[in-house]
């Protein structure tokens, strides 16, 4: 059976859920795709490190040319996270011929205009459904399905610690600092808890979304933005009041008379919506569609399997597109 | 601009809702394609009479070879319903070489491995988006995005006329027959309803689910099946006292011990799962994959320009393909 090489830039929770999935799944895939996709090469920083995961001799590399200007490698998976050195091995990959998927959200958003352009002009694909809502394949289905629609609106919770936190404040009763603590010890929610809480993350998803949804590009951090700590018990009483939910929103929308506004903050959601019943960490993108009407989408927005889902996801596709 | 010519057979709320479809955001199709989509023949049983819709002369016709053996045509969209002629029409096109999309449950349950082979044997693509959950791109995600699981579940409310009945009796505490006459008065339910609310349209749209999903075809009729015409008033308050909502749930499970099985029947579902808050016209497919866990995929499931998105969706995809 043919085998289609593939190149893991970083072996962390993502990169270790896409492998995963890759080997859990091989028979089913195999099956669907006539081929075989094989992880001939992951970088990290230590070789040495015990991973518990029983991997080829020669496999491990902390050197990121031998994947970068590997002639044998068709495909290069970014999950590394953070901007650079991401960004720039994503444009190298590129540039060596090579199609390029990434779970890297912050460095989809703040390099979206580079990285599409290095995808154009060297004629391979790009794709990063796991930077929006995880295992969520909405990001695709804007690409692919609703394509006949002019998007008029969208709302998501795409920062799973965020609901968390917002859920527990609802449901327990209990005070922001107690629930972060909590979420903490859980892993929900990383020792400095900034990226997640003020919103800075879910800036960067709104800012995929919007460069997707209305061909716009809007820099993350031009993004008006407010996190989710100023929250107090009373805001979340006085929503319990008016049969509503508070919610950290990303939202987008497109008006004839005010062009296109966007922001992110917490909003008081009527019970009723369907983006009300999001608990915990889970994640949800609400679109209205000029022909499709209303949209959601929801399911895990983090994890290992979940966002390895979605980047084998987009490994298979281009696989098909070969 | 390059032509690509598209016959429809029907032209009743789905063929008008594709038609307007592709008519009012003909610009952003054709910017996001580079090719223009033409409706260039539609079939009717009158050609004479107004549908208040301005067409070209010659466009509409009521012989069907026109459009199933026309050289011209690329695409053949059977959006006629029922199982035949609609199966033998795009057996008939696929066997000439075109591709074919359908809105058509009832067919495509009936006859799922017949077109399937036809599609195959014929190098042409066969799509069907818009004959499960109308505008939700559930299908198209489970063949592409989702396509490095394995699928453990499905649960699916995927007729919106027993949806709104059972949504009206929950919340208004109406009885049965007085939601029901007050559906077909509001034009959600036919005058005979009984494919409805008896599940049959359910089930049809089970097998195809679990085709896809399972990679076995059951047939429709195969698939134990309850309605919700035996649902009283006693069974909805009961389930309110437990805190759970009753709705039609068409629902498959492949467990290593037991192996696929699979029902629709009225199922009580506690308030904080997911699928217990569609409410009203709405449908929604909740599938777990070992990898991406739980999705659910929200929308509409019926009207003119909601299965217009899913029909036109398909069209533009096979361009892309093409």
């Amino acid at each position: 059976m043919k085998q289609i090489r593939i190149g893991l830039l970083g072996f962390g929770n993502v990169g270790q859920g896409t492998y995963q999935t890759l080997m859990m799944n091989a028979e089913t895939i195999e099956r669907r795709l006539g081929v075989k996709p094989v992880v001939t090469k992951i970088l990290v920083n230590d070789v040495k490190k015990d991973r518990g995961i029983k991997l080829d001799e020669g496999v491990l590399t902390s050197n990121a040319e031998d994947i970068l200007k590997n002639p044998e490698i068709d495909i290069v998976v970014e999950v590394l996270g953070g901007v650079e050195p991401a960004s720039e091995y994503m444009i190298t990959a590129m540039k060596a011929g090579k199609h390029v998927v990434t779970a890297n959200k912050a460095a989809v958003a703040a390099n979206y205009p580079n990285l599409m352009k290095a995808s154009g002009e060297n004629g391979v694909s790009f794709k990063f459904e796991a930077s929006v809502g995880g295992a969520i394949p909405v990001l695709t289905a804007i690409q692919t399905q609703l394509q006949a629609n002019e998007f008029t609106e969208v709302m998501g919770i795409v920062n799973g610690t965020t609901n968390y936190i917002l859920t527990k404040m609802t449901d327990e009763g209990l005070p922001y600092e107690e629930v972060l603590k909590k979420a903490q010890e859980l892993g929900f929610a990383e020792a400095d808890p900034t990226a997640d809480v003020e919103g800075i993350d879910v800036a960067n998803k709104l800012s995929i979304l919007m460069a997707l949804l209305f061909d716009k590009y809007v820099k993350p951090e031009e993004i008006s933005r407010k996190g989710i700590t100023g929250v107090t018990m009373a805001d979340i009483e006085a929503a319990k009041v008016r049969n509503a939910k508070i919610k950290l929103i990303a939202k987008a929308k497109l008006d004839d008379r005010q062009g296109l506004t966007y922001s992110v903050e917490p909003t008081e959601l009527p019970a009723e919506h369907p983006l009300a019943g999001v608990s915990n960490e889970f994640n949800a993108v609400y679109v209205t569609g000029n022909a499709s009407g209303e949209l959601m989408f929801y399911g895990r927005g983090a994890g290992p399997l979940p966002t390895g889902s979605a980047v084998a996801g987009d490994i298979l596709s281009i696989i098909k597109e070969m």
